[in-house]
């Protein structure tokens, strides 16, 4: 697995910054030192692809790349010859039945294991990459044909995750309490909640949090921890 | 499709209120009316089903009530001799993944809709008695063989229902904004967001909303609506 070149995203949007700028940098440093000069988006989480690739090629092109829309073309060719795939958030279950469907899972994983392209996941395109979509935020609006993901990672992750709000009469439950009776069962594994701002960044067998905030590591039978940026969580994987 | 009996409840914990507490005299009203003396209580969507048994049972003993709990006995045995159904909340995919595997969706549909016994639903109990799961808060944690429901009523139900903080600076998507994505979907229907303490009163081929607070109703094509508590939705059914 020492070919991986993963940068997983809480969120694109984060309060106060445009559109994937807060992770900018590390975005810039996972294509150049990989020589990427073109981006194969996968927009399938959003029901409009061609303006959601409006979006993306807006801000990616500015940036210096190019970005070509996986529904342009043949997507299994197009994955084929990619040199970098960015697969956006949206719903996780219409995104993950999209990759089913067009028979991309085996391909995908394929390319970013073994050949070391680089993956940008952001939201449910963090989700699709882990071990499975069980710590989606979404609502499950499709029927996928299975609930596996990519498997670049083998832990669960719970993009935008959020506190409880002590203020709060809500009565449904907390993020936290989700996580927690998920890890009840026996076939789950470790979930980390990424906060909106965290990111985390896996190269080879090397996996550190970057970003702007703590994350909160979830670990079956203990109590949940945070980690601060910057920490190594090679560990994990 | 005149035997309905059916109470929904948005939640079984109100701020401000014991368990089910808020509720307490449709639900008499619905067990009252129909000579209910023992109700049979299906604890799947939490993991600990005896202690979830004896949540509801020192609630509904003390208003005169026998209770039994579905894990008890033989499911489908129970199911046939029961007075009275209610499902209780949890995890909406385990609840409605045990109830495929105990093989009791066929045979809690024909005793509801057409033998009118009643149906108590609360959150993944209200989830899973509607046309599918699809407006579910909660994580996929296990994969159910489909995501259709008990289909006691000919749309969606989204419990917990809950307005938008505009001094949030979260980016994950609001629940009106999840509920839209879901409408964009060309199989979706009508979905009635219910908030904390809304319930809905299905007796035949009448719908109103009972409870403590405004629902909002998302039609597909129209800007979403407030409804008041009291109203007739009949024309939803
Ligand atoms: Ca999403
Ligand atoms: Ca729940």
């Amino acid at each position: 697995m020492s070919a991986r070149n993963i940068l997983l995203l809480s969120s694109s949007r984060v309060h106060g910054y445009e559109y994937l700028e807060y992770a900018q940098k590390d975005i810039n440093n996972l294509f150049r030192k990989n020589n990427v000069s073109k981006v194969l988006f996968i927009p399938y989480a959003l029901k409009d692809h061609d303006k959601y690739l409006a979006t993306v090629e807006s801000v990616l092109s500015k940036w210096g790349y190019d970005v070509q829309g996986i529904h342009k073309g043949d997507p299994k060719t197009l994955v084929e010859h990619a040199e970098a795939i960015f697969i956006g958030g949206g719903n996780t279950f219409v995104l993950l039945k999209a990759l089913y469907d067009h028979g991309l899972v085996e391909l995908i994983r394929h390319r970013v294991l073994h050949e070391g392209i680089p993956y940008l996941g952001s939201s449910a395109g963090t989700n699709v990459a882990t071990k499975s979509i069980a710590t989606t935020n979404d609502m499950p609006i499709v029927y996928p044909p299975s609930f596996e993901g990519l498997q670049l990672v083998p832990f669960n992750i719970n993009p935008h995750y959020i506190d409880h709000d002590p203020t709060s009469k809500h009565k449904g439950e907390t993020r936290e309490e989700r996580i927690l009776q998920y890890q009840e069962l026996s076939h789950a594994g470790i979930v980390i909640g990424l906060r909106e701002g965290c990111t985390l960044l896996i190269e080879g067998n090397s996996m550190i949090l970057k970003g702007l905030s703590r994350s909160r590591l979830f670990i079956p039978g203990k109590s949940p921890e945070e980690i601060e940026v910057d920490t190594d969580l090679s560990y994990l994987l």
